[in-house]
């Protein structure tokens, strides 16, 4: 059992083996939303705002804030970005920036432990970042990638991930604060992506008891009907150990296979997170429906 | 790798460990279903020719065919409806009776290798049904209980399994053709039903090397939103090694789990099938949402 802590100045929440998933909200980021970049660029935080609660209120355990704006002041924005969010909404967020200098900066004005989006297997990546990550305490993304590239072979893949674990613990480091993002490849290119991403989170589980996470929408990449293909992922992701993706919590579908993936894990006690989310309304209001829906139930059961 | 082939006079299916989900169509079934019931036992088959039909056009694999209709002459109107099924439709049957008489009756009928649903560990149930399984050259799914009911405890429902392929050896009866059902529980009556089933599959799947299906909708039983919840069950399972599930092919939910996890195991190459089954209109009818779709994939992408 592994348990990473991370914090905001209000709440904590835990990724672990045996917790409930744990969702990262995606969408404060301007890579890619045109509109978000040009706003975040002039100074007009508006979207960030209606973002952050929005996917906060659709179940949104974390939020990874990222402000990648070409030839702008990352740093600062960045900064500004987590402190205005951190205004607004209580869970820890996860600081994402491939510069340096921003997620410092970022760190330097986080209250609570954060998580820092991410280390790389690269020398000059590990030695920048690992510093960081023991100066403020915090946890941090490593995805299983170096200087060779991403490999299509989980297997060496896994042997990433461990070398940073292991570089991660020569500066004081724990396994436990350490994320590891096994990449997933979109299964429309890479056939076997699926089966070799599910193979890589069960060692990561099993064998250097670590948490993991992924930029989950990646999967399906070029495939139509991409939320019941991330649904299934999701799914089939938990089951094989995955305990965090950083991902659009505003789609219905994903967020379902995850609330029924944390359900099978016996990770919602009682199914009452479940029950909360999808009873009927009440009998009065519609009673035919519930009953229909029992003699369904009692039909389907194989005596 | 394990096949269980079973077959029609036309056409053979294959359920295994590197092959695309069986799904085995559940309607025709008058347990429960009353209209059905009275219908069949009033010689009136035209729900039963509907149910065939449309269970293959949604994508059923193979048909059950139960007739347990009580006070009836089960065993001449299962052997009635299966002649009745196999003249409509192309796909393997499962003969499904509790009734040994009527399981010899449908087999004496059967055009093909059936799947005989179903034997149990009980020594009485053993002892009537393997020979039939042996005599016709049928497959069987075999249920992991025994005299002493049904255990919650995954280890000794596997033991069961073992016995009942041992004791199929002992008729000449080849592992291959067994396909065990570990039982699923309701996850609203025993929170672990989940987890403890997937153990049970990969165990099954990794020392028994046996296929494996089972009643899905049950794992849903008494809880809102079965079919979210029987998706997300169902990719797992088979992310954990299932290879078929008696099941209800009407489902569109349930449908798009198992395609999902299809792909995901490497058994959809090329996505093929998930492409031929969810893309979109040609380009000329609807490009926006064509073009829509391909930006967000880019955005998602994470580089």
């Amino acid at each position: 059992m592994t348990d990473t802590v991370v914090s905001s100045a209000k709440k904590e929440v835990i990724i672990g083996f045996d917790r409930p998933f744990c969702v990262i909200g995606e969408r404060i980021n301007p890579t890619g939303r045109k509109l978000l970049l040009e706003e975040m660029k002039n100074g007009d935080f508006s979207r960030v705002e209606a973002d952050a609660v929005a996917q906060v209120a659709a179940g949104a355990t974390m939020l990874d804030v990222n402000a990648g704006i070409p030839l702008a002041d990352e740093p600062a924005i960045l900064a500004a970005t987590i402190k205005l969010v951190q205004s607004l909404v209580d869970v820890p967020l996860s600081i994402d920036s491939s510069i340096v200098a921003a997620l410092e900066a970022g760190l330097s004005v986080y209250q609570g432990k954060a998580l820092v989006n991410s280390v790389t297997g690269e020398e000059e990546r590990l030695e920048a970042v690992l510093p960081l990550i023991k100066k403020y305490g915090a946890a941090v993304v490593a995805i299983s990638n170096d200087e060779t590239g991403i490999s299509e072979d989980p297997d060496v893949r896994f042997e990433v991930a461990r070398k940073i674990v292991q570089r991660a613990a020569d500066y004081g480091i724990p396994a436990s604060d350490i994320v590891v993002d096994p990449l997933v490849m979109p299964v429309g290119a890479v056939n076997k992506a699926g089966a070799s991403v599910f193979r890589l989170i069960r060692r990561l589980h099993d064998e250097l008891r670590v948490n993991t996470t992924c930029g989950a929408s990646n999967i399906s990449f070029g495939l139509p009907n991409r939320h019941g293909m991330n649904a299934s992922f999701l799914s089939m992701a938990i089951g094989a150990g995955m305990t965090s993706a950083i991902m659009n919590p505003l789609h219905e579908e994903e967020m379902t296979g995850i609330r029924g993936a944390d359900v099978m894990m016996g990770h919602d006690p009682d199914c009452a997170r479940w029950i909360r989310k999808y009873r009927e309304p009440a009998p009065a209001a519609a009673g035919g429906e519930g009953r229909r829906h029992e003699r369904e139930g009692r039909r389907r059961s194989r005596t």
